[in-house]
Formats: structure tokens, sequence, C-alpha cells
């Protein structure tokens, strides 16, 4: 079968043009509606089944909802979902759901009123009782409930990784440090991982956290300071995480990587402007992103995933503090 | 007249749950809304006109046009908004334009069916024939058309107090750094105030622009530091083009703060975590953000508004690079 692109090559059209006349998006003159259609017979090109049956769907809005899209993390991974939406001319509502239950639910209500098609989610409430597993939901990076299919980093890896960096680079005595939320999330793979991994290799740690959302640091990080002196190795359960660590660390004399080396987990630094430039295992956003989208069109479908977890490779990222 | 919270109060039923009977938002069980309708008689209470007017209109959308959300400015000023329209049961609609002038002009047309109530815009296009000055539309940052309201910080007080400041610092031959839009811009006012200010104090300073978006940042830093090797301060249009120009300058062996000191515009930095810190003209992000939502409310239920710009004043925010 021949392509959009030289269906719009032939008719002298671009691309957006052939695509307006196949689903009437927008007004296109009469003789260039003529010459898209001619070309398309000409080519034999027919648009494909699925996207048209997407498109022929009442709602075109899917909602996103995010803790909070001022998070770096977040922003990114909106940005990507936006530019797949796009792609089938779905438009993205976004909702901040500051972790409150009630706007969470409130997306599900319009959903349920199909006032959106779908949701993508990262959602940090036990909403169990308010979803069936037919809805079309994808969560992503927080696994919350079974019943929705997750595209999640391979954090189980990703803590090995950190663990197994952190010794190549000298280190004795590692340290995981993070929070634990009330509900099961995938993120716990992450100090999971790194236990795993140190007990293998026969390494001497030390796990540290704290029950989620953190609202005193200050307490969190003098605690930490005081009952773990002698660590010299930090993982941290992500980047603003690790970044805040390397801060007050430095104001106790404590240098990175001389002293500490530390590893943060996520990848947000997307340039080197700004120093320390972390180390980090770097989640794959952009794929993490285009994947959750692509699944939550198959579910708008009517199909059945295959799986519950879709888990994608992470990858070190060498930077200054390690 | 009588507050929502005392209906709730009365009906021993939450605030939300009150505001659900009154718009019909969500489904309320038949005895709890008999509660709350017996309160609000006993307590005379009517709910705000305004509020009402606003939620009884047919589309609860509003489209936010950003360049990318990925920057950190356009995703704070987006964490507002959301923020801000949820306070009237609005939902954001979220696009990436890339700067596109094909996807400006999509939501415009979304805009004429009706399929959205109003659009906040950052847009980088000339627009002006496909928009009427009665569309419910505000800009911000950026004004592109006298057509439509514009929600922007004092770009010209901005650039002046960043001149004034590098003199402070000790600066003698400061330059401007930026980028020239196609059409006219408010950012352009950061020159102007910068120039206005230096020719006021007699003082010898350089400006430095090429057209934007720039695309070979290589060329555009080359130029500058063989065109103007003799600066010692630099106020950069944006923070990220600060930023940008202290990680090159660093390359070339000249320090800042010590050899050139540096001013930013934006203020993206919303903490210390990492370096430098930025001094910067910050930019009052959640004031433009809700200045923003109330006029393009103002817009929807139909009024006419006073004012072509609207100017939020900026401060100086001392970093690490002055």
């Amino acid at each position: 079968m021949s392509s959009i692109k030289e269906v719009a090559k032939m008719a002298n059209v671009s691309i957006a043009t052939v695509s307006h006349v196949i689903n009437g998006t927008r007004f296109v003159a009469d003789d260039t509606k003529a010459r898209v259609k001619q070309a398309m017979t000409a080519l034999k090109y027919y648009p494909n089944s699925v996207a048209q049956s997407l498109r022929s769907k009442k709602s075109k809005l899917v909602a996103l909802i995010v803790p909070n899209i001022w998070n770096p993390f977040f922003s990114e991974l909106t940005y990507y979902i936006e530019d797949e939406l796009n792609s089938e001319q779905y438009k993205l509502l976004l909702c901040n759901s500051e972790r409150k239950p009630e706007k969470e639910i409130y997306y599900l209500d319009m959903l349920r009123q199909d006032k959106v098609a779908g949701i993508l989610g990262i959602t940090y409430n036990e909403i169990d009782n308010s979803v069936s597993d037919e809805i079309p939901m994808i969560s992503i990076d927080r696994h919350f409930s079974k019943k929705i299919t997750c595209v999640t980093s391979d954090n189980f890896e990703g803590g090995r990784m950190a663990l197994r960096e952190l010794v190549k680079a000298g280190v004795k005595k590692p340290a995981f440090i993070g929070n634990v939320t009330a509900v099961f999330s995938e993120t716990m793979k992450r100090r999971a991982g790194f236990v795993h991994e140190a007990e293998l290799m026969g390494i001497d740690y030390v796990v540290y956290e704290r029950p989620d959302p953190i609202r005193d640091y200050e307490t969190y990080y003098k605690d930490f300071f005081e009952l773990h002196s002698n660590v010299d190795g930090v993982f941290a359960i992500t980047d603003m995480l690790a970044a805040q660590y390397i801060e007050r660390a430095s104001k106790l004399g404590i240098h990175v990587p001389k002293d500490v080396k530390v590893i943060g987990y996520d990848g947000i630094q997307d340039h080197h402007y700004f120093h320390p430039v972390l180390s980090t295992i770097r989640q794959p956003v952009e794929e993490m992103a285009r994947t959750a989208v692509r699944l939550l069109f198959r579910k708008i479908e009517g199909h059945t995933l295959e799986q519950e977890t879709y888990q994608l490779p992470v990858i070190f990222r060498q930077g200054e503090t390690t």
C-alpha cells in the first residue's frame, strides 16, 4: 500500500492537507480536494482503518492526570503525550491532581459520561473502588492498581544498575534514600533492585526511608546524616532528591563526588547548563509517553491488552556526581 | 448573603457536594440533595450569578497554546492556569504549538465551532487574519496583535532594572543578547528598556541579536565572542540564554561573575539545587496566569476589557551571577 506522503507528493500538497481531506477536519478548496482524491485513487491509498475508527469516536479528548505539571519529569512526559495524541487528532485535557483523590475521581466521572475517551494517569491514590478493568485508562510510572495497565520504566533493573555503578565508582557503603507511599507503587522497585544487587554482591548497605509525602526535609536530612554518617554512596529515588541531598551535604562539608558518590533516578536534566549534572538512571520518557498513548488507543478501540505492566528499559547516564 | 460553607455545614455535607447539587455536575443522592436545598432556602443562599453564568455556558473547555510545555517557564505558567480554571470548573486543553501556525489555527477553528469557550495563548505567528477582536482570547507574555488583550510582565521596566543592576555590580560595558522575532513581541521591550536606561545613564553598551528562532547556537556565540570580547556584563533575554552563555563563556576561560556579570529574565529556577543560581528579572508567573484566566472569563461573559495590555511588575532576584 502506498503512503500518505506519496499521495501528498503526487497531489502537490502537504501531508496535513491530505489528512484534512480524509478526515474532513478542515476546509479544503474543491480543486485541491479533487486533486488529492485523484492521487489517492491512482496510488490505491486507503486511509488506515484503525486510525479511521479512532477518528469516528465521539469524544476526541484524552485526560492526563499528573501530580504537578511544574515538575520537569511530568512536563517532559506531557510534551510527548500531547505530540502522540495529536498524531490521531486527539486533544489533551490536562489535570494537576495535586494528589487529591477528588480531582482524580472527577475525571473518572467525565470518562463515564463519555466526555473523555480515555485517561492517562499518574495517580497516587487508592481509587480501586471507582474503576473497573474495562475502562480505557493507562497508568504511567506509578502502578496503583492491578486493574489498570501500567507503563513504567524498569525500576527494579534501575535499582540494580545504580548499586553496580556506585560500587564501580569505589563505594563501600552505599545508601538508598527515598520515601514510601501508602499504596504499592512501581517506584518501590527501585529500592528492591538496589537491595537485591547489594545482597547478591555481598555489599554492606543502608536503606533510609520516610513516609510519603515528605513535608519536613529539614528533619529528613538531619536524621539521615546523624544515623548514617559513614555512607560513601547515595542512590536517591528521584533526581530531585539527589540534588537536594548534594546541596545539604555540601553545607556539612561533604563533597560530591569526592566524599560521597551520588546517583539519581529520572533523567530530568536535558541540557548541561546547570550543575551538578547528575549521574542518573534515565527513564525513557519519550518512549513511555508514546507507548502509553498507543496502548490507550487500543483500549479505546475495545481491545484487551495482553500485559498488566509494560516495562521499558532504563540506561545509566554518567554525570558529574560519580 | 450566606456562604456555601454555611450551607454545607447546615446540610452536613462537603462544600463539593453543595456545588454538585447547584451545578448538576455529579450524581448526588436524592435525600442529600433535598437536605442541601433545604439548607439553601433556610440560609437564603443564592449561588454567585457570575459563576453560574460561566457554568451555564456550553463548553467548559479552555485551550492553552504554549510553544512547548517542557520549558520550565511554560510549565509553571500552565500549573497556575489550570488551578485558576479549576476554581470555576473549567478544564484545560493543552496544545504544544511548536510555533507552527497550523496548530494554532486549528484551535481557533475549535473556538469558532464553540468546542472551546476561550483560548489562552502564547503564539509566535502572525494570525491576525484569522482572529476578530471579539473572540475570547487572551495572549500571555507575547503580544502578537493589537486585537488580542495581552497579559505580560513589565518587560520595559525589567530591561531598565537589568541595566541598573549590572552597573551597580560594577559593569562598565554591558551587552544585551537576544533574538528578534519577525512580528512585534512584548519581549522586545526588554532590550528597549535596557537601551533606554543605558542612554539615560550615559553607559557604553552593546546590543547583539539574531533572528528568531536561533537554530545554530554554535555560530550565535562564536560571533558574539568575536565581535564583543570586551563586554563585562550580559543581560540575556531569557534565563535559558543566560545559562547557555555562562556555559559557553566558561569554556573560553571567561568566569561568571568574576569576569562577566550575568542577568537573565524569567526566574525559572524555583529552588537552589542546581548552579549557577542565576541573577534574574523574575516574572510574576502566578499572577500573570491568574490574571489571564480572570480576564478570559470576563471576555467569555461578553464584557469588553478596558485595556489592551495588562502589565504586571517584575522584581530583580539576586543569584550567584552578579
